[in-house]
């Protein structure tokens, strides 16, 4: 095999309760990627479309993920790489993530799979330092595993992939404005509330619970934040009309994803996670904001050969 | 049927990084509760054995929660009550809460099981409030659900019941020292770091998906608590010396059950367990302080008929 096309998708992180632990993939919202073997050594990205990135490997996370793993073989390996970006920065579903997990993905893949997920979320969440100055592993354990993912520590990194109850879909709106990742972590206080902590965690046991027993309602009740939300929803406009009307129309929940301006609604059956994106669309229209709105079924794969 | 004997188990609560919402319930450690039919209205506590305990119903919590679960069906039943307790108070396995949990779980029996296993336990948090001065629902869930219980939430009371893997093990040391609950609370500040709390909900996910999957060295891993044993543990002398030896020894983790001063291990296999508990009694026996140690299996069932 000297060449593979890839499918990486675009993943929510933080997932109400969830801050900083958990993230889901997409399935039908991704980058796709071409990754071929070459005679030059180390990473050659070719082409981006769809966005203005960095072409220079070290300055793009793809390069950043990729030479993280080939410094670890110590490889002289060569690829050369094209992208078609279908998640624009700065949406806040997994944009660098996606980038990240497929160069580690397809590169892992055409190197003959030395590395196990756990090992390829690490490199890539090197692609992760470079785009937001922290590595974090959220969205690129999402986008490697598929499904629902925990992130149970960093320290050592220790990934549980979780189970996707099979009539779970996701909304998700993006609407056209900016939230800079490092302003929405500012807001957050480096101390919070004991209450409100035990919540959240009693949240994230009552989740994790119904992703097992395909609970919805018991997904449905935990799917609260009180840490991140209350203190980030006013960097997006329209948010909490978005989360009322998701809710009216059916949805189990809603939150910001990541670090927002996307937000996500999680409902039962694609008819609900239809009429949650129609109820949804409206608030943006009225607002006058851009948007751009998608419905997905939760990928249970992660990061997938096309070709 | 007019008379039941019944057991209700000791319960750990807390369990490490679940600080006020696991809990989980022993098998071979608890109180015998006899309660029969009388025609004299109200709750009559004709014995208690084992322990020096007030005989007026109203100023015992088997009294408290009984009445709570009588007031709410406006009934003129009464009910005489023997009481055998094995399990001390003040001992952090429960032992007010085996009261509460025996008591409406044999009254509700009585009157034809008119309330559910949740209703139950919102009339047992009564009988916690007397006790302890908060209606805290953590012990009596475990008491009434039996095996490992979560709060999700207080308001309203969400309690969900989590498997129990096959071959889990408790081992519980009860030194003879008092630990007052009030104090124990009084060391815990009314913030954390979101940075731990992070951390502790991280661990609560992986424990309660590694009891869906019986996986126990995800079990391990997560057995961790950044908040409130850090703090606590000054309270009972001891127990680094016990933590460190009963990990030693082969367990999978070791806390603080409840506020203390009892600490719980957990272990894979009975023989383990066992392995555990002679290694840290030893503890106990150097320091020259008394202290009971149990062995138990996983109680996945509650409150039990005995006859």
């Amino acid at each position: 095999m000297n060449q593979i096309k890839i499918f990486a998708p675009a993943t929510v992180a933080n997932v109400s309760c969830g801050f900083d632990v958990l993230g889901f993939a997409l399935d039908t919202i991704g980058d796709e990627m071409c990754i071929r073997k070459s005679d030059k050594k180390g990473i050659t990205i070719t082409k981006i479309e769809g966005c203005n990135l960095p072409l220079e490997a070290k300055k793009n996370v793809v390069g950043a993920a990729g030479y993280a793993l080939l410094d670890a073989l110590d490889s002289d390996a060569g690829f050369e790489i094209e992208i078609c970006k279908n998640i624009k920065p700065g949406s806040g579903i997994g944009s660098s993530a996606a980038s990240a997990a497929g160069s580690v993905f397809a590169i892992n893949k055409l190197l003959g799979a030395p590395f196990n997920k756990t090992e390829l979320v690490r490199f890539a969440m090197e692609g992760e330092r470079l785009a937001c100055g922290a590595a974090i592993a959220d969205n690129v354990s999402a986008a490697l595993f598929g499904g629902f993912t925990l992130v149970r520590s960093y320290n050592p990194l220790d990934i549980v992939s979780l189970p996707t109850p099979s009539e779970l879909y996701a909304t998700v709106i993006h609407p056209q404005i900016e939230v800079k990742t490092a302003a929405s972590r500012k807001l957050l206080k480096a101390t919070v509330p004991l209450k409100d902590a035990i919540k959240q965690w009693g949240n994230v046991g009552g989740l994790i619970s119904g992703l097992y027993t395909e609970d919805y309602d018991l997904i449905s009740r935990s799917l609260h934040d009180y840490i991140a939300e209350p203190v980030r929803a006013v960097l997006i406009p329209g948010f909490d009309k978005v989360k009322r009307e998701s809710l009216s129309a059916g949805a189990l929940g809603c939150g910001i994803s990541g670090s927002g301006p996307s937000i996500f609604a999680l409902s039962k059956g694609l008819e609900r996670a239809q009429n949650v994106a129609n109820a949804i669309q409206k608030v943006y229209q009225n607002i006058g904001i851009d948007f751009y709105v998608y419905v997905s079924k939760i990928n249970t794969q992660g990061v997938k050969i096309i070709s």
